[in-house]
């Protein structure tokens, strides 16, 4: 039995989406075949105007405009931190803890020489432009612990100017974990970032 | 922060699909903002297009056509038998076991009182026509087991001709299965359904 082409096309569509297979990309076409045609078309039009999503000009956060929304919020401008990211979802997870009333700047990877990601790929230029432009004196990092995460941070470091402060955000165990199921590794970490109390 | 607004409605989209929550519906849309414009305008137009596919006006296949590709096959033509499924997803699997080679009906849902499912809601007029006009001898349920499944087969048995003779594929316990990890009612079913070897 071949499916109908139409259909045939979105399964393949779907499938192209991370974590999405042929078997879901089956499920999700059939039920959208019963959706009306208006229902699909907003569907397929907001996916086509993503090409019109911009990398914000200061900060490279994913933006509407030419500037995100944190760049051009006044309440952050006094702020002389910076928070480097390593991608909007990121920014976007240390947003919802409100957390940090900083700016942000997203350098939309991580070195690895394996895939080819060099330090001319991530968004550095603009960072260093920013900490002379904008005065900074403290960067911290919220990149994810990895071996790349890791590398990445050091070499940063490295090229910043020495009046900048450097930090990176705290490693440990995590809120409601259970030493039981915890990574050694995050166990390790745990103890040698141990606080007086 | 504020997502930018193009991508927050792909957000939206995807996350009215089966099994799409919003942080895979973010994920998914985060990808693919970084698509470029004509593979975004690719997947778009074939949802869009999804709104062009047919029920086919014989078994109820979904279909590219008026009359679907199981239904215009000359090799199955000679078939009196009809396999009846629940719907175009479940005639997919039993195609792709390459078991049966008659035609198919598709019921388009199973008898569900709560959910307001009578035997009007269901394609069985047009059953009842081709049992007559491509003289059916016998009627395969292919339908999923459950109280509703059940309840549905012994509906339209009673309303079938006493000349057709009407089948239901086999229970028991599933091929690569472990009797170890099987339930109970399935255990049960192939206790009930043994064969002399």
């Amino acid at each position: 039995m071949k499916l109908p082409t139409n259909l045939q096309n979105v399964i393949e569509q779907f499938s192209k989406l991370p974590g999405v297979g042929e078997k879901t990309a089956t499920r999700q076409a059939l039920i959208m075949a019963n959706w009306d045609a208006e229902e699909l078309m907003a569907f397929g039009e907001s996916v086509s105007r993503l090409s019109m999503i911009q990398k914000c000009s200061i900060c490279g956060l994913l933006s509407d405009e030419n500037k995100c929304s944190i760049c051009t919020d006044e309440s952050r401008s006094y702020s002389r931190t910076i928070c480097v990211v390593e991608s909007t979802v990121d920014c976007l997870a240390i947003e919802k803890s409100d957390q940090f009333k900083g700016r942000y700047h997203v350098l939309g990877g991580v070195l690895n020489p394996l895939l080819g990601v060099g330090p001319e790929e991530l968004n550095l230029n603009l960072l260093l432009e920013r900490i002379d432009r904008e005065e900074v004196n403290e960067i911290i990092f919220a990149i994810n612990p990895s071996v790349e995460g890791d590398a990445t941070c050091s070499y940063i470091k490295q090229i910043l100017p020495d009046s900048v402060k450097v930090e990176r955000i705290g490693f440990g165990m995590p809120m409601g974990g259970s030493l039981e199921y915890l990574d050694p590794l995050t166990i390790n970490m745990a103890f040698t970032n141990r606080q007086e109390m």
